[in-house]
């Protein structure tokens, strides 16, 4: 096995633009998933176990609106894993983060940074060690989380990403939650000089967020549910249930 | 801009499930995009753009079957671009290379490997001082191009891998040509490991190759002449041509 101290994937699920990261610890072979999906679990957990990595958490950076989260469903392959969530984001996990809580995947810290308006439970992980933030729908390429739904706000969002993503150092490098351009990372100064919208004064930016006028996202009344539940859904055979309900 | 040596991203582009490479000297501002894609050629200018790049080179790992190449427009925007081809392509470009030459761009080193079987020309380009390899279509991510056209050949496919790909440092990453599963790198180490037909003896490798049975890329017929011909392509306003063939 590799023995470098840091292993790091990014992945990507087509039909929502979704990308998830896979961390892990060179040394312990302790690992996380940011943002798994559930139809592509099985991809993932394939990748985890070639790499002798042991899954200790599924992270989500929110509840999403777009897709099912692949938390619940890991469960079955890392019975040891626990699913973590903002205590602000309204619904069930293992473990509920807060801000400046850290989170510990072997060797490798994550700080959380609590960064809501796309939604009210919205987090950024950042490892210093490796110069990286992992933002989800806050701020994306080029671009940034809708606020028009969920607890979402505009003002929110201006601040989170100034006050919690600006204000880490120029060339961290930055992964979002999606891309649907081909686009896979950003570095901080990047977005500081060329994203459109956070270019933006704070009154402009929520004038152009508040008259966006987009349509719902296509699984907003299955997924938000389920994923407010750890990723817990229907299937034929019934209701899939999460330890961390019980 | 960020003082960072080397400056790298993945893009990709969908349609065709194809990943461009953008490799950058941050001290030089010199950069070369890896497979370029005719279709994502403006979204590519821009970040070079927006990093304060130089494009000075436009490589094709091979004569691709599924896309267009974008070498030739790119050459609108950064005219003095040159497009680089293996000599064993069978096709024009500014620059034809030969194994073990070597690239450089800004500071930045590429050692040029001949890994064909895919086609004739494919070539590997590889970073030592950043352990990364572009493999193109010769290895892909738990698999490998096809071998049953435009000078293909299994036997001579399972050479270049384990004599070109294969004796590199286990751990260096390997970026391929494709992926259609949403997976983005892999590494020496694993594909040795767990490729599914690389993992064959040689003799049971090119009875697999040779009996996929695969349809034909969709875009044969246009994308062979065109990439042969750097990307020359036809609109509705006639033929580009390129500056490369004059």
């Amino acid at each position: 096995m590799s023995k470098a101290k840091f292993i790091f994937r990014q992945l990507f699920e087509g039909e929502s633009g979704t990308y998830t990261y896979l961390l892990g610890c060179g040394v312990t072979r302790k690992a996380a998933l940011i943002d798994p999906v559930l139809s592509t679990v099985e991809r993932d957990v394939k990748l985890i176990k070639e790499l002798s990595l042991d899954l200790v958490y599924g992270l989500n950076t929110h509840a999403h609106a777009d897709h099912i989260t692949g938390t619940c469903r890991l469960k079955k392959h890392f019975p040891a894993m626990r699913s973590i969530l903002s205590q602000h984001a309204g619904g069930k996990a293992d473990l509920l983060i807060q801000h400046q809580d850290t989170i510990n995947i072997g060797n490798v810290a994550l700080e959380v940074r609590a960064t809501p308006g796309h939604t009210s439970g919205c987090t950024t992980y950042v490892t210093h060690d490796y110069r990286r933030a992992f933002t989800g729908d806050a701020l994306l390429i080029r671009g940034c989380g809708r606020t028009d739904f969920q607890g979402g706000s505009a003002s929110t969002l201006y601040k989170s990403i100034y006050q919690q993503i600006f204000t880490l150092p120029e060339d961290y490098l930055l992964f979002p939650g999606h891309d649907y351009h081909g686009r896979t990372v950003t570095t901080v100064m990047e977005e500081k000089r060329f994203n459109p919208r956070l270019t933006l004064d704070e009154k402009d930016f929520i004038k152009l967020m508040n008259n966006l006028n987009l349509p719902p996202p296509k699984y907003i009344d299955k997924a938000v549910p389920a994923n407010l539940r750890c990723g817990v859904y229907e299937t034929d055979e019934g209701v899939q249930s999460c330890a961390c309900l019980t």
